[in-house]
């Protein structure tokens, strides 16, 4: 068995390659420059790891892991212009360092390129991959136009967010974990199992990104606290306290979303603890993670062959310690 | 054996249909919305005639041709954002009727949901079919990409303008007839010849579409003659134009090429008779028939079989009678 640190530095080493050919440069080299920017990478060594709870690791997990990263990046570079966004992991997003044009283009050719990197696995188990890829991938555009229409909309309930977090984060995660599985060969059920723990610890690391965006130290989370209050960001604490807070501290909470106030963050935070809302995070944080973990438990292979899991778990949800 | 105007028919009366699921409208709808816009779909009907000039048409058929129309339509909706253009087919384009957001992840999600089409698929060709579905797809980014580039440049050769239109648009003409003589069962060297065909008739299509452009009767063509002209575009005939001009009439055309003046595509059009482009145009068109034909000619089947594929090939190379 090897660990969640060793698979990552394996599959780094393996993706620290040209991931297109040469010409047209000016499609292709913006696409190298994106790839190369780097990542935790953590989509392809769940697929790396969906493999070796059931078997040793094939080759094809690597194929496909490749082909997730690929398509993540490809999610990327597209949700980068409709946000915006002129940076990403301190670098110049694609838009930004090239033009609209190239960027559209870029995110379009690597997509394909990751259905060039699947379609080379074992024509055996390439139909069951395909549909789960397909799925997810159409999923993940789905959570993203939900994100963009909810930015929008006045008042979104729980359910609502929930499930637009679930396409845009969680279903990508669970299905990197699936189709590493289905290659080494795990059952229906055992397949839908560790499907269902990667979705959970999606949500529950989304509840924690939105925590520690609040409530987390500046200095170990890496970035300044607040931001998503100073955006007014719809988060899992903003709308649980619009749920439960009293008429004047509702009150107080609408007229602070309409301001861009020096004290805005410290005065939404106290409204957030008055309502009790970081504990209840935590709480929330908590069940889907102990419902992760009973999946990871019904899946029926000796115990000690989840324990690289259980390791990447700790490690995603200890990211403020 | 049908002719090209039934399965034209038959599969328009498939297509007409909705593609996507319900939700989110806000995503789906924009995409329903382009797809009924209308089109010639030619490119679907090549796949189910190159089914048929090997055997029966399958089922398959019509779900590769339906993801072969899918793909396009994503190139439609992406490429008329990098163009600007409000109106495709004299309607709004997605970008124009919806936003630019919602055009990119409705092009997003046409790719993908041309790639769940090809998926369902009888297994035993599926990894042949994905194999030239997706190196086809590619290449048609590469064509786009080098469209955009050769608008910035200067000058570009002859072989470069072949090199980008044969990635834009030839590519995914053969790709469609090869995918259908693969479901039919044809062999390799079935295959590569009907591929041939297929890119050389997008080849002399080109051409034509160019030369009607500029010579066309603007009331059978059914736009307005001399638009490449006014838009400066690079076209076959300004290419062979600037290569074959002598000094005076080079000079001519450049002052020309900066100029917007009312009688530019009337002068234009003069330099071009004078340089012998019209018939050079028509020699070069009549050039890529042949050598489609004689690939035609050299698939080894009985030639009533062809007949289809060569009625196709005259419908599309009379538009102006």
């Amino acid at each position: 068995m090897l660990s969640f640190q060793t698979l990552s530095e394996q599959f780094n080493k393996g993706f620290d390659t040209h991931h297109f050919p040469s010409n047209p440069a000016t499609l292709y080299e913006p696409g190298e420059y994106f790839l190369q920017i780097g990542g935790k990478r953590i989509r392809p060594v769940l697929c790396l790891l969906g493999n070796e709870l059931f078997s040793e690791i094939h080759h094809d997990a690597f194929q496909v892991a490749r082909a997730i990263e690929l398509f993540h990046n490809f999610t990327l570079v597209h949700d980068d212009m409709m946000d915006e966004a002129s940076l990403r992991r301190g670098k110049q997003t694609v838009h930004t360092k090239y033009d609209y044009n190239t960027a559209l283009l870029v995110g379009d050719v690597m997509i394909i390129r990751a259905y060039e990197f699947l379609q080379q696995i074992q024509p055996s188990y390439l139909p069951k991959i395909l549909y789960l890829f397909n799925r997810t991938a159409r999923e993940v555009c789905e959570g993203q136009q939900l994100d963009m229409d909810y930015a929008k909309m006045d008042s979104v309930d729980m359910d609502q967010y929930i499930e637009m977090i679930t396409l845009k984060t969680s279903v990508l995660l669970a299905a990197s974990l699936e189709a590493g599985a289905i290659i080494g060969g795990a059952s229906e059920n055992n397949c839908r199992q560790l499907y269902e723990f990667g979705k959970k610890i999606g949500i529950a690391f989304q509840i924690q990104d939105d925590y520690l965006d609040a409530f987390g130290d500046a200095a170990i989370f890496g970035k300044e606290a607040g931001g998503d209050i100073k955006q007014n960001k719809k988060t899992f604490l903003l709308l649980h306290a619009l749920e439960v807070a009293n008429a004047e501290q509702k009150a107080a909470l609408e007229v602070l979303l309409k301001t861009n106030s020096e004290d805005k963050v410290e005065k939404v935070l106290a409204i957030f603890k008055a309502c009790g809302v970081d504990a209840w995070a935590e709480d929330l944080k908590a069940k889907y993670l102990q419902e992760a973990f009973e999946h990871l438990e019904a899946i029926a292979v000796v115990s000690n062959r989840k324990q690289p899991l259980i390791e990447l778990a700790n490690y995603l949800m200890n990211r403020n310690q």
